[in-house]
């Protein structure tokens, strides 16, 4: 059995990318920092796609920001070019201004790469953090309740 | 005292990086995956001007690849656009076939990210990894003594 | 009557491309070079999906390159983020071993940027133009008979 | 004679771009978008570091933004890892709020890219575009008159 088997929970976020010329490197394969903006568009598309929250709103009329403060990124198999690359998206823990989601990138039931990224909400105004708003808690655990237990 | 303080090993390669308009986005900091871009850029940097290696014959001409197994990143405080945030590299561990590097990204004296980054030696022909040849061992090895003990 | 205006032909290969917060700059608008990035990601689905080849085979298997020789553009309304933007190809010429494509980003109706992109047909393995195949060629023409004349 | 020949102007701005492994594509040569990000950078040093005025200031203290409203470049010949590319830029026009610069990228004496950009000076407050100012405008003159005749 291949350890790197990955079933998705149920209801789960997902979006697949198509891995373009432009993500890959002379080696052929994806470079890497791509990845890490193919997770903040992810998450994006998670707020406004799952969640029914407007994330441009949360930004350009809310002033908050959501800066990452660790991310931690196993890769496993690399990607190439015309492949399409599922990423779902879990939640692993809800703090007080904070949140954890882990990114899982799959291709046909194999997991190729895992991210944990801890994101913080903040004012833009005093860069400082702020609590998570209650109407938008009550969505994260929703989405918490929807697809299992707290992933670690 | 802020434990934020950081001093680099005397000898280390420190590199600067100019924080471009390109860099940032609409809360006006860096968007984070240009971090790892610049890691990237620094490792380059470092085997060229550093240990004297052609990085670009490693590639092109030795066919390697130096893929990314694992990367953990915490981001401490925000760099904006004009300031000039310095890089530096510190060696953590030197394995059979992986390197582990340790970049702390400060600015006047004051940690703002730290960036520990996992990567292995691969053969561009098989995509498996190769044994890290000795005389390149032998330079990573005269790094470590001249920059101290191996970090964690 | 705007000037702006702008109705693609029936038949156009369309893409929308939702502008993102990493698409954009401190000036809260994208920062132009992601538009050419964008150009040349609906280049590739309207291969794939429009003429019906497989972009990525052309590169990887078939060793072609397709790099820009000439590029001119005009930008005149900025776009946001939470704002999505309509980009449609069309052919402006169809030459020996070069391709002329027209891509206009459009929003309810008005132009917001018009690119000429002139492109070559190389062998990766010689570096030089090649004549386009006779079924690319035809597969061309067909969409040139279905947009209506070429554009200038 | 090689009639991409190319020698710039004594005193005229000129930055080297090491090209990056991150630069390149799977066929091996830069991804054209980046040479847009290239000029902005050439343009951002050249205001901070020949003009002697703080680009970022202008941007963030002044709240101006220099948008691009045209770019025509050609591609001549492709630049690879490991090359070092030169980026002269020449002044072309000085408008009432607009400047038209020329970029040449070269190596060796050999021409192997040419941009005429074309960039209006905007209110960030207003979106409108405003006059250049008096002292800023002396220094593009000065500039032009160091560099030689405006390039076409």
């Amino acid at each position: 059995m291949n350890d790197n088997q990955f079933v998705p929970p149920q209801d789960a976020f997902t979006r697949t990318v198509a891995i373009r010329f432009s993500h890959c490197d002379p080696a052929g394969v994806v470079y890497f920092p791509h990845y890490f903006d193919m997770f903040n568009g992810l998450i994006e598309d998670w707020y406004t796609e799952q969640l029914g929250v407007d994330y441009s709103k949360l930004i350009l009329g809310d002033r908050h920001g959501f800066p990452y403060v660790h991310i931690e990124t196993d890769f496993k198999i690399p990607s190439r070019m015309g492949e399409h690359l599922d990423l779902t998206l879990l939640l692993t823990r809800i703090g007080r201004s904070s949140l954890t989601v882990t990114i899982v990138g799959h291709l046909a039931g194999v997991e190729r790469l895992r991210a944990r990224l801890v994101t913080t909400m903040t004012s833009l105004e005093t860069q400082r953090s702020v609590e998570l708003p209650h109407a938008l808690r009550q969505k994260f655990e929703a989405y918490l309740r929807l697809t299992g237990q707290a992933q670690s």
